[in-house]
Formats: structure tokens, C-alpha cells, sequence
């Protein structure tokens, strides 16, 4: 951590704060420039981060050195995690697909939906079985009667399913049901969450806060593997900006960034990104070419009966367009689908 | 909700447009333009809006005419709310001021704090016993035995309290210690939690996401106020955005606007908008000369020492230096401390 | 043009309003709602658009239904415009690599490092004489020599080039030496400078201002199309958002948006919107999956010594390699370089 | 400045580093981290801060100390700057208001509101004769006409007047006619029109970029003080969010962050913050509370008649209510109008 001290910082304030330091079991390494005067600290950095070193009179600022997050850097582990799903992998050389419904609505359509992104080559259903909506007067899922239609779905097709846990009180139930646990743009930084599916024994896939730096990101990731569980897919899904042609902005640009720092698989989910349908089909390419580990899309066979989001969901035919170029493009990558 | 069609849509696109909103119950008006159809359609607004209208082809854009609250909305109700909480009044012509450190640290700090910022005229006493940290490697506070510590700073100051909630497995647990439950930034959109003090009969203070337009601050504030619990207090505390020399942007004129748009008391939370201390003061002043019906302020008795926020909490000196300006400026806005 | 009238207009208020309609030679169309009175205006957009009827009593809100642009937008011309300058075709099937340092040094440099992306399998050389540096102090260009360097590279190696402009009263110097107007994003809303360039016979590219919406970028280009300059090539450099980690955040979904929107091409700059090197590779990749006509990216022969954006210029290795990537890529896309 | 290494950097890269800091002229300071080697660099801040130290292999970031402002800082200057305008000071102790019609319309209106604003205790006469319009279809201002009738009105009133300058052509008209210039929101970062107001020996009101950070809004300063001019008036108007609600979110923070970074008077612009008239009002006391040392404030005689911004333009009435409440704040944050 380096502490930059005012330019008029009395020669008190200044063994103030190396005494703090001091008493800390810190080292200081001072050098005197010609404007300012500027402390290196050296030592244990959660010690120096629980610090409110800038409350202290005479610093101007101070800059931390460390990135604060650790089991989930690069530098812990150098190697690219695979996490495992019965028989999917996501990381490495694969590229995987996830799709499905927003939310679950009924039987008939999960099953039938589910058949047919399976058909074409997803390999992991999604389906919403509590809903987070903005209003309290919109359809609310259908909750356990959700879970049940998901599990079955994964019978009928053998394919692993993924579905959003919103309140620790459910995580038993959601636990029962899932194969992947997601945790929700919305529930990026609900640490007592992250705490829960930290404990859990299942891979969790964490989407980023639309209003969420990276590194906020990567430091809900670390609550999750602070427990124990370092089974995380991350998500990239859009931040919130000045922009509003499209729901969110896709920050294309925190693949490789994320990719740089964490050995954790990153997937995008370009459909809660755009909001809108038609772009789909594009973004999941970019996705492709940027190095993503997959794809996450809303697919319904009726969109404009949907229950919830049924303006950015793809119908069978566009998914299976959208499926067609990712396949023809993933080879060029290295990547097989 | 006014439906703007394609510029190319297909009269067949045209028929099974209207043919959906019929079958809705609901009923279109057409208006043919030059360039474009525009199709008005009345009829109960919550059905129209779980509609995925843009997901039906020949459609350009949707646009909703009503507001998407009812009961926290000046048209459910024209007079302003006030919230009281023991002998303390929350909104109409007073302005309330909620004062102490960011975390509870030990008994002696708090009780200390207490009996200060009290002396000095703040009518509410703040605290966090469960804190939420972005690290996992942070104090996480001192959980019930901080509660109890605030339960008794109330008891010797006959200050009411205020103190976060964040997972709904303590519901009950803070419900029965504080007089005031907040709901804090990150959990503005924690939909489960919203609707679980909706349920209790106590005072919420709903404090906006950063990431939050007023529009769905607004909606939470419904969330809760649709499961019966109208006593809300709404805070602002600052927006993220492009601009860092503040750790958030205070978007003062979300008073006038909210004010505008909802008949709930609206205050102001300067620490955590600007986090640096040394411009909480004439934030303060400019939350009262702006309308707003309170302030939350974090005093620390020695914020060098605090274990949280301590670069934005104002000391007892700094605080004296604020309540006294406040108390001048309030009789012209033609409020009372 | 729908007016939406507050729910307590009174019927002076709305007489008010519609005699002003009257007035301007438009047709109003009432339509009463249960909570709300709509009136859609027809007649002339642009008419109605000059009309400040926010400011009438009575109006709640107002909502244009027409898009702004004109010339530039699809409606007005379905088939995508192909820009030709000299031998170089941009938009189409092609893929136009534009590539060259940030600024022009010296002669040498320049014509090194032109010979050698040329090489490569760039199309045009891009080099900067004035240079728009936020301070002063900063090296701020050769001005009309480097003109000469980059007017002299293109006949050693048979280039076209683009080079900024930024003053109106260099408009007649930059036009002498270059095959492109470049207008940079800190100008694309200063509109005396697009008149400028709109009646010039050269094309132009207009890069997006990193604080505008598509929207507003768009209406930049119909500033020049009134002109009559309908040689514009549209580039996508990143806005600026929260995320600290890049220095802009790309924004990869408006070239499929302003697809949509506009018969112009578009092309993607890497290099400034990350502000780093190590990601211009990925989204490079990205630009071509996603359907942009071509990319910009800032080369340097030795970049720790460029004179301005060092940091995120390619060497030629890591120049060739992302050429190599590109190529393999492109026909996937059904396109060449 | 302070140069963190990769923890894999290399002997050799660091040597390498070393040695082109010692080509420099600059001295390294080396402190040797547990994970990190961190280099303090001493000497000249402009010579290090024009290299791309970041491109050198082997560096992590590169973390600048000094500000990079000079001749506007607190530091160059520790007194406030007043500056006068004929009669007029801004800055120090005084309240500056300054009033007016957004663009000129024609002589009668623009000497009525003249009168009025005068009347009613404002300072200074607003009215723009080139106005920065998004489309090229919207009133573009009267030109010369336009400033021969603020010149008129000067005379008439006795107020000084000031217009917005857009293009440097423009510069020796403006200049004679006016008693400030105002450089715009979108010029702010126009580097030569900043250069040319530099060189006149008239005051210079610079409008912050709507998207600009405070330190880039100081560094425009800088450019204009570098030239010499330093009779410089700052303007806070409101940056974009993603909060939709107002035109833009006036950042009132700024106005203390600045005071304490820099010697110029600031002063705020509520009518472009908000885009809207009703809380134009709450705005400009705000601005007094949080210390401005002005306002600028839209107002029209008939604002549903205006020809550009008249949804946010005030009318005599509601101008002459705001500066009533203006004028019982100002003696207690002791000022005066």
C-alpha cells in the first residue's frame, strides 16, 4: 500500500501516522519527493486494507497495491478451472451451451422446449422457477411445481439444469432439484448468499451485477470460494450505462480482461445483455471470438406468449440459426461446441 | 400502452397483433400516420404490461403510459406521509436527523457516540451489526451482541434505532431490537427481503440501489408497501457513475423528483454518497435547502480507529460544526431540527 | 408525437394545447384513457420536434415516434453504402483494416512502420498530425510535416490514409494531404466542424463521441449527409461507463444496432476503447464475429517509445498475429480481407 | 510517479526498465514487496508522464502522484479568484445570478426579459446567438443579428452579457460583442478553441463535459490558463447517468470537490441539469447550500413559445419565486446577491 501525504502534512501528522503503522507490525519505506512525500507500507495487506488510513490527518491518499482477491486469481492458480457437471465441462477447450426458458410456465412447454434446444446441440437447460421481477404484480414463477417440471425435463433429456436461488431459504430446495446454482445480477453482492452456495458442494454460476466492476465481481467470486466451494462459473451479462438502445451494454471487453486475472470459466449471456432479440445471434458470435467460455440464451417456442422476457427470447428457428454459426466458427477458435 | 408498428409490418402482422389484444380483453385504438401505425390500447394496465408485445413481429416499440406504482404514487395519495417512530417525526415539516458510527464496535464506543450526536440534537441512532463488506476477509460486525448494544444506547439516550437487515433468516432477530429496519443499497432489488418487512408492522428505511433509476426505487418501495407496510422512509445516497473523485454521485435532485412522484418522506445519506468526510457538510446543507425531510450522517468518536468507513465518518467536532449549520438554515426552508 | 396529459389537466389547459396544434397546420387525435388523456400528433416531425410542449400546462410527458435522422437511416436508403477511397472498398462484403501509429513522429518511423502493415495485409494508414491531448503540456503533434510524411508514405507503399481534424480553420490543409477526415470523439457533437466536412467531396470518418447515445451519433452523421456528404464511415471506439479496467468500455452491440438503423458502414477501434494491448487481439475477433465492416488498431514499431498511446499500440508481431487470426476467421462470416 | 511490477517480471525487463528511467534523467526509488517490487520515480512529473511506461514489458500499472494541473490548482494559487465582469465580481463573498432566454430570438423578447431578470436581482444576461443544436433540422440561433441585440440590451440594462462561442472562426465576433465567453458542454474538450479563448483578455465561463470527470474538466481550465488567461468562471451543469428521470444528474458534490482542488469561481446550471422547470427552483437553494458562487439559470417570457429549451426555461414568475428564496438563504451561508 503506498500513502501519499498532503503537501502541507505537518512533521506531527507524519509520526502519527508512522506510529499507526507501526503499532500495526507494519513497515514503513518513506521517500521524500520534491512536492510530496510518500509511504510504502509493507506487511500483512488485509491488515492494511482494514485500515482507514485515509482518516487519519495529512494523508491526501492511498493507493492499494494488491488486487484484494486471492483463490480466485491467477496467481493462485495459474491453470484454467474446468468446472464439472455430470457429463459437461465448461472451461478449457469446450464451449457450452445454455438455454431454455426465463421462466418456467408449465410442463408441456419446458419438456417440449428442452427437446428441442437439446436436438440442436445445447447442453445445459435453464428455466426460472422464483423470479426476481421489478413489480410485485407480475408473475412471480411457479416455485416448487417449477423445480419439479426442471427435474423432470433433465430426465427426459439428460441434460444438467441450472436454475436462480434468490433467498437462503430455499437453497435446501433449489439444492435438491439443480445441478448449477445461479446466483442473479441482482444478488452479485448479497454476501450472505454468496456465503450460502459457498458451502454447498454443487458449481454455482455467479452473474455480474449490471452495476458491478470487475473486480467486484472477482470479489463476490472469492466470498463464494472463501467457504470452500471453487466451483464458480462467472457470467458476464451487460452493465448498466448511459446507452439505451439496447437493455444493458455487453462489456465484451471483461472476457479477456476477467480471463487475465481469474482461472474461473467465464460465460456470456448475450439475451438479459441486449434485450432484444435480433442482436442474439451477433453477440453470441462475438462471445465466440472473444474467448468466452459459452453462451447462455433464453430460447421459448412462442416468445410472444412468454411470462416473462419474452422480447429478447430466440424462437427454435433462430436458435438453431444462431447455433449453426457458432458451430461453424468454434473450430477456428480451437473450440469444439 | 401505445404500440408503434413497423414501417413495413404486413397487414397480416397488423391482425394478429390486434387479434392478441382483443383476446386480452383489452382495447386497441388505431391511428394510421404517415410513416407509422400507432395502436393505443386501454384496459387494465397489469395485464397489458406482462405482455412480451415486442416479442409479436411487425411491432417497433412499446411504450407504457402509466406509471408502474400505485400505492406509494401522490395519485393514490395526495398528502405526504410521516412516519413516526417512538416520539420521533418522519417527514412533513420536520427534519430528522439519524446520526452514528457505520459499525458497532464494542459497548463503550457506541454508547458513547450515542449520548454525543444526542446532545448535539440527532434524533435517531444508527448502527450496523451485520455489515455487508465487499471482502470476505473484512469485519463482518458483531451481530446480536451488537444488536443488544444498540438496544441499550437506546435505552440510555431515548434515542429510537436504526440497523440493517440483510438476509431474512434475521428478520426476527433485528425485529425485535430496532425501531427502524433498513434495507440497504444492495438489497434495494432483494426482492424476498423487500416483501419480508412488507410483512412486519415496523418502519422500513429503503435506502436506492446505486445502480437504480428512481423509477424502480420507487417500484421497491411498492414492494413492500403492496405486502401493508406503508410506514417507508426512502434514502438517497448517491448513484455510481463515470465521475471518481467521490465514491458515489449524490443525485440531489432525486428529492425534488421523488417528492414529485410519491407522497413518502425522502432523506438524504451524504457519508456514503460522497465517501470522504471532508464534504459531508455542505452535502448536508444542501439535502436541507433542497427539500429533503432528514439526514443520516456517520460520526465516529475517533474515526481513525473505526473498523468501518472511517474516511467518510465526521468526528464529534465536524458534527457539532454540521447540526449547527443545519439548525440555521432550516427556519428559512421553514422547517425545525 | 403522443402528448400524454397530467391526470388533473384541466379542459382550459387542454383547449390550450390543442389550439396551439391547430395553430402550427397539425391534426391532434384525442384518445381518453381511464387514468390518462392521450393526444397523437400528425403533421410535420420536424415542425412538432421544434415545439417546446413540455413546457405547456397540463402535459405530463411527451414521446416522438419518428426517428431524428433521415438521409442516413435504412428507411431512407435500404442497400448498405459502400465507401471507395481510391482502390479501397469499405462496407460490403470486405473487410477494411485500417492500422498506424496514434501520432506521427518523424518520417522514418512513420514510413517503417507503414511498409510493414501494409505487409501484412492492412488496407490504410492512419496517423495523427494535430493531436487532441487533455493537457497542454503533452506532445501535441508535427502538424502540417507530419502531413507531409503520411502524404509521402502513401506513395512509397500506395496506401490511402486518414488523418484527424479538429480545427475548422485546417480543414483546407487536412483536405490537401488525406484520403479520410477522420473526426475525433471529442468532436462529434461540435456541429460547425460537420458542416465543415458534410460539404467536402472526401470521405469522412466519424468516430462516436465516448459520451453519446447511437442515436445522437447518428443524427453527428446526418449533420454531414445534410451537407451532402453521404461518404461516411461510422467507428465504434467504446463509451465510457463505471468499469475502470479498460479505458472505455467497447461497446460490440451497437454494430448490429446501427446495422439496423443505418445503410452506413461501421467499423470497430479496439485500441482506444481498451486502452491496453493485451485485449485488441480479442476484440479485434470480436469486431469481425459481431459484422463491422473493419477495425482500426493503433501499430508501433517499438511502442515503448511512442510519443503518445503507447500502451495500447501492437507491435508488428502482435500485429501479425491478430492479421493471422482475422483472416482465418473472416471467410466463416462470409467475408475477405 | 509509482511503477508497480508484474510478480513475473523478469531481471531483465526490470533492468531494462531502469534503464530507460536513468535515459530520463529521472531517479528510481526500489522497494522490494513480499509479492510485488514497486519503483517510486523522481524528477520532472511532465517528462514521466509523457512516457507509455505501461507499454514497457514486465510493468502491472503505472499510478501517477501529482495532479496534473498546475496553474489553476490550490496549490499555485491559495486564494480564491474573483473575477470581474464591468461592475460584477465572481467569486469571494458575493452570489452571482446569471438569467436569460436560452437562444435569441428576436430584439423585443430578448430586451423584455432583459428588464425583467434585471428587476428582479439578477446579475449577469444570458442568450446564446450560435446555439449547438443535436439536429441539423432545429433553429440554429440569429448569428451577428442575435449579438447586436444583446449588445443593445446591455445598454439598455446595464448588465454584462454572455454568449457561447463555438467555432474558432467565430472567435473576433464573439469577442466584440461580448462580456463572457462561454465555451460550451460539448467543446470542453475542444483543445484549440480552448487554446484561443486563452489568448483574449476577456473572462472565459467553461462548462464542464457532460461526460467529463472533474480533474479533465480542471485540465480544460488548464489549457485556457496556459495561454494566460486566467480569468476563468467554472460551470457545473449536470453529467450523464444512466438515471433518466432529469436530462442529466447535477453533480453537487462537485462544487466542493472543486473548491477544494482549484482557486476559480464555480457556479451551477440548473436548467441543463435538469431538463425540466420544476425543480429548478430546489436547484439553485441547493446550489447556495453546498457553496456555488452562482447560478445560471434559463428563463423565458412566454416559455411554451421558445425556441429552443423551453421545457426547462423558467417563467418571470417562477424566476422572480426563486430568487426570492434565494436571497433569504444567501445571508446565512454569508452571501450576499
Amino acid at each position: 500500500m503506498i500513502i501519499v501525504l498532503k503537501p502541507d502534512a505537518t512533521e506531527e501528522e507524519k509520526q502519527h501516522l508512522l506510529d499507526r503503522i507501526d503499532e500495526l507490525g507494519l513497515k514503513p519505506h518513506i521517500s521524500v519527493g520534491k512536492s510530496r512525500t510518500i509511504i510504502g507500507v509493507i506487511g500483512d495487506e488485509d491488515v492494511i486494507r482494514a485500515l482507514p488510513i485515509e482518516a487519519i490527518a495529512g494523508v491526501e491518499k492511498v493507493i492499494p497495491i494488491l488486487k484484494p482477491f486471492k483463490l480466485v486469481s491467477r496467481e493462485f492458480r495459474e491453470e484454467d478451472t474446468i468446472v464439472r457437471v455430470r457429463d459437461v465441462e465448461i472451461g478449457g477447450r469446450s464451449f457450452t451451451v445454455i438455454a431454455g426458458p426465463c421462466s418456467i410456465e408449465n410442463r408441456e412447454m419446458l419438456v417440449d422446449i428442452a427437446k428441442k434446444v437439446k436436438n440442436l446441440g445445447a447442453h445445459i437447460l435453464r428455466g426460472g422457477a422464483f423470479k426476481p421481477r421489478t413489480s410485485p404484480y407480475s408473475f412471480q414463477g411457479l416455485g416448487e411445481e417449477g423445480l419439479k417440471y426442471l427435474a423432470e425435463a433433465r430426465e427426459i433429456t439428460g441434460m444438467p439444469v441450472i436454475t436462480e436461488l434468490m433467498d437462503p431459504r430455499q437453497a435446501e430446495l433449489i439444492y435438491k432439484y439443480t445441478d448449477i446454482i445461479q446466483i442473479g445480477t441482482r444478488n452479485m453482492a448479497n454476501f450472505d448468499l454468496l456465503k450460502e452456495v459457498g458451502s454447498m458442494d454443487k458449481p454455482v454460476m455467479l452473474k455480474r451485477g449490471f452495476m458491478s466492476k470487475i473486480k467486484e465481481f472477482l470479489m463476490s467470486a472469492e466470498y463464494i470460494a472463501s467457504e470452500g466451494n471453487l466451483k464458480i462459473i462467472l457470467c458476464e451479462r451487460g452493465i448498466r450505462t448511459f446507452e439505451d438502445s439496447t437493455r444493458n451494454t455487453l462489456d465484451i471487453s471483461a472476457v479477456p480482461v476477467i480471463k487475465d486475472l481469474t482461472h474461473l470459466p467465464i460465460i456470456v449471456d448475450p439475451s438479459h445483455a441486449a434485450g432484444r432479440r435480433d442482436i442474439v445471434g451477433p453477440l453470441s458470435r462475438a462471445a465466440v471470438a472473444v474467448g468466452a467460455d459459452g453462451v447462455m440464451i433464453e430460447v421459448h417456442s412462442n416468445p410472444e406468449l412468454a411470462k416473462s422476457d419474452g422480447q429478447q427470447s430466440l424462437d427454435i428457428d433462430q436458435f438453431k440459426e444462431t447455433m449453426d454459426s457458432l458451430s461453424s466458427l468454434l473450430p477456428i477458435i480451437g473450440r469444439k461446441l
